[in-house]
C-alpha cells in the first residue's frame, strides 16, 4: 500500500534521464492551446531546475503528501479516496446500466463491463471528477445561457453528468480498441469483446460516445462539449500514434509522451478543466484542475506501463508483457534503450519472434529502465499534488478532506493501487 | 431520368398494402418527441385516407412534380439540383480533405473514402442540406449565446458546419459499419475497409465523430448539438436493430420501417431541423425541414432497398442482393410474404443457404413486393414534396429555384438516379 518513507536529497543522480524528456518539453509549443497538448506544466526537473532525488519506495511522493496532510491539519487516519464519493459512485453505475439495458436491450453486455471495469478500477476517472468538484472553492452563482441561476445542487448534478460522461467515453474507447486489438488480451474488456463480438463491441462504443454527447448537450455549456470533443479526438489521435509509427518515432520519448497524454492524460486534464468551468471558477483554478488531471493522468499511463512488465501486487511479480506483445513501445523499454543503445535493433525488428522479446526482457531488467519510468511517474505524480495544493486556501472541512483525498490518489497512482 | 407520365387515378387497389404500416404508426406514440421518431407524417394513404393510385414509372410523384413547377412559374429548363450547391460542395469536400490528412496523417486514406462515395452519391446528404438553407425564408437577424448578432454570411458558414458535420457522421456510421459487416460487400466504403483494414475504419470513424462534435460545439449552439447527437444515437439504434432481430421482428413491417428510420432517415430529418433552427426560423418551418427531410430519408432507404434486389440501371436489372445475402429483410420481401404467406419460412430458416436465397427471390419475382415498395417510397416522396409546398411563400428567385431543386431530388430519389 502506500508506505510512509522519507525524503532523501543526495546529490545530481537522477538527472541524466530526463535529457529525452526535456527534449520533448522544449519542442512542445507553448500558447494559449494549453488544453490540447501535454506541455503546460512538467516536472520541475526537467524544465532545468537542478533539484534531485533518489528514489526509494516512491519515498519522495510520500514525504510530499506528508508535508500536505501536516499543513492542513487533517486527522491524521488513513483515507480512502473512493469512500468520499462511493454514494455518487454506485448512483453513477446504476444509472449508465438502467440507461444502456432499457433503451438499447440488445447492447445490454456492455453495460456488465461497466460493472466488471467498476470492481476493478473503482470507476477511478469518475471519482477523480467527483472529487474534483468537491475539492474547488466554493462557486459563485452561475447563470446558463438562458440566464436561469444555479443552484449548488444543480451544479453537484452537472458535475456527476461530467463524470458519467467521462467513463462513458472511456469505456467506449476501450470497446473500439479492443476491437482493433482484435480482443487478444485476457483483461476484463477482451474478454468482454470476445464474448459479445466485435460487432457489438463497436456499437456498444459509439452508442456510449452517442449517449455521452446527448447528455452534455443538455448541460447546454459549449465549452464544455468542445473539452470533451477534444478528449475523444485525442483518443482517436493517441490510438492512431500507437499503430502507426515510424521507426524513429518508436524510439522516441517525445513521440510516446505525447500519445500518452493524448490516450490517458486528455480525458483526466480536459474533464478536470470542464468541472471546474461548470462550477464558474476563474481561468485560474480551471488551470490548476487541468494540471492536476493532466499530470495525473501522465502518471497514470507510466505505471501502467510499468505494470505490464512487472504485474500488480497481486500477479507476483509477472506482468501481462501485453505491450510488447503487440510491439508497442513503452517508456520503461525507452529508458533501457538510452542505457544499452544495442537494444535499438531489436526494437526496430519488432518483436515479431520470442527470442527478442526475451532478449528485450533481459536489457530491461538489467537496465533502470522500470525505475526511471516510476521516477517520471512520480515527477508528474508530484505536479498534481503542487496543482492541489495550489488551490485557494479553504477551510471548508468537506474541501480540505477531498484535496487531501485528491491527493491521496496520486500516491495510490504510483503505487499501483488505484 | 425523370420521366414525364401522368398519374392515374384508378380503384383502390392500392390500399391493402398499408396495413402493416398502418400498425405501425398506430403503435408510433405522438407527443412533443417528434424529432426522435417516425411517426410524425407519413403518407396520407397511411392515416387512413382513401386516395389510392396505380403505380406506373412513378408516374405519381412526376404529376405532383410538375405540378409544383407549373404553380412556381419557374422556367421549365431541366434543373440539376446539384449545379446550384456545386461550389459548396467542392469547398466542403476539400475542406474534410485537408482536415483529415493534415492533422491525422495516417487517416489520410479515409479521406479518399470521402471522395469516391462524394463522386459515386455527389455527397447527397450535404446537398440537400445546403438546398435546405436557401430554400427557407429570409431569417431574422440571430443572437449567439454570446449576444452577437449573426450576420447572414456568418450565418451561411453556420450552416456550411452542419452539411459538413452531417457527411461526416455519415460517412463515419458508413466505416463503422463496415467493420461490422467484416467488409464483405464490393461496393466503395467495403474496398476501402479492405485496404485499410478494420483497425483504421474504426478509427477514422471516430475521428470524423470526435471531429464532428468539435465544429458543432463552435457554433456554439446546444439544440444543434443534441439534434446531430440524436442523429449518432439513432444510427446505433438502426444497426443494432437490424443485427439483432427476433422471428417475429423479422417479419414486421412497423420495426423495419422503424430502423430505417433510425438508419437513414433521422440524418436527414434532424440535419434539415438544425438548419432551419439556426436560421432561427419558427417551430413551423423547422417542422416542416424536419418532415422533409424524414420523409426524403425514408423513400432514400426503401428505393436503396429495391436497388439492392434489381440493381441501378447500369448494371443491367441486376442488384448485388447484399441485403438477403447478409440475411436482411427488408420492404419488398416483407410485401412479397403478405401475398405469399409460405415465404414466411425461408425467411424464418434465415437465408443460410443458396436454395433459399433463391426461392426467395422467384416469391419476391412473383409478388407485387418491388412495385410496393416503389409506391411506399412515392408517397414519401410526396409527402417530402408537401413539406416544401407549405414552406411560407417567397418571392425571391433563389428561394424558388431551391425548393424546386428540393423537389427535383425527391424524383430522383425515386427514380434511383440521385
Amino acid at each position: 500500500m502506500y508506505g510512509r518513507t522519507t525524503l532523501r536529497i543526495l546529490s545530481s543522480r537522477a538527472t541524466f534521464h530526463y535529457r529525452s524528456v526535456e527534449r520533448f518539453y522544449c519542442a512542445a509549443r507553448p500558447g494559449p492551446h494549453y488544453c490540447r497538448g501535454p506541455a503546460m506544466t512538467c516536472p520541475k526537473s526537467v524544465l532545468g531546475c537542478r533539484e534531485t532525488y533518489f528514489w526509494h519506495s516512491h519515498g519522495f511522493h510520500d514525504f510530499r503528501y506528508q508535508a500536505y496532510e501536516d499543513r492542513t491539519s487533517v486527522i491524521e487516519e488513513p483515507l480512502d479516496p473512493f469512500s468520499l464519493v462511493s454514494d455518487e459512485l454506485s448512483a453513477i453505475a446504476k444509472r449508465l446500466r438502467l440507461m444502456v439495458v432499457a433503451e438499447v436491450p440488445k447492447l445490454a453486455l456492455a453495460t456488465e463491463c461497466f460493472f466488471r471495469m467498476g470492481a476493478q478500477g473503482k470507476s477511478f476517472r469518475a471519482a477523480v471528477l467527483l472529487l474534483m468538484s468537491k475539492a474547488l472553492p466554493m462557486p459563485l452563482p452561475q447563470m446558463t445561457a438562458d440566464g436561469v441561476f444555479i443552484c449548488l445542487k444543480e451544479l453537484d448534478a452537472r458535475h456527476k453528468c461530467i463524470a458519467e460522461t467521462a467513463e462513458m467515453i472511456y469505456v467506449a474507447g476501450r470497446l473500439h480498441d479492443n476491437v482493433l486489438d482484435d480482443a487478444e488480451t485476457n483483461c476484463v474488456m477482451g474478454s468482454l469483446n470476445s464474448v459479445m463480438g466485435n460487432k457489438l463491441s463497436v456499437l456498444a462504443g459509439d452508442f456510449l460516445l452517442s449517449r455521452a454527447f446527448v447528455a452534455l448537450a443538455n448541460l447546454k455549456n459549449t465549452e464544455v462539449i468542445s473539452l470533451l470533443a477534444i478528449v475523444v479526438e485525442h483518443l482517436v489521435s493517441g490510438e492512431t500514434m500507437q499503430m502507426t509509427t515510424s521507426l524513429e518515432q518508436r524510439r522516441s520519448m517525445e513521440y510516446y509522451l505525447q500519445k500518452t497524454f493524448y490516450k490517458t492524460a486528455s480525458l483526466f486534464a480536459n474533464s478536470c478543466k470542464a468541472i471546474a468551468f461548470l462550477a464558474g471558477q476563474t481561468a485560474e483554478v480551471e488551470l490548476l484542475a487541468y494540471n492536476y488531471g493532466r499530470n495525473l493522468g501522465m502518471a497514470y499511463q507510466l505505471i501502467d506501463d510499468v505494470l505490464d512488465f512487472t504485474g500488480s501486487s497481486s500477479s507476483l511479480g509477472k506482468g501481462s508483457l501485453s505491450d510488447i506483445n503487440k510491439n508497442i513501445v513503452t517508456a520503461p523499454i525507452l529508458f533501457a534503450m538510452e542505457e544499452y543503445p544495442q537494444l535499438r535493433e531489436v526494437v526496430d525488428r519488432g518483436f515479431g519472434n520470442r527470442s527478442d522479446v526475451e532478449l528485450a526482457l533481459d536489457y530491461l531488467h538489467k537496465s533502470r529502465g522500470l525505475d526511471r519510468t516510476r521516477e517520471l511517474a512520480a515527477e508528474y505524480a508530484d505536479e498534481a499534488v503542487k496543482a492541489i495544493e495550489a488551490l485557494p486556501q479553504s477551510d471548508d472541512e468537506d474541501v480540505i478532506k477531498s484535496r487531501r483525498a485528491l491527493v491521496n490518489l496520486t500516491g495510490r497512482v504510483i503505487t499501483g493501487t488505484k
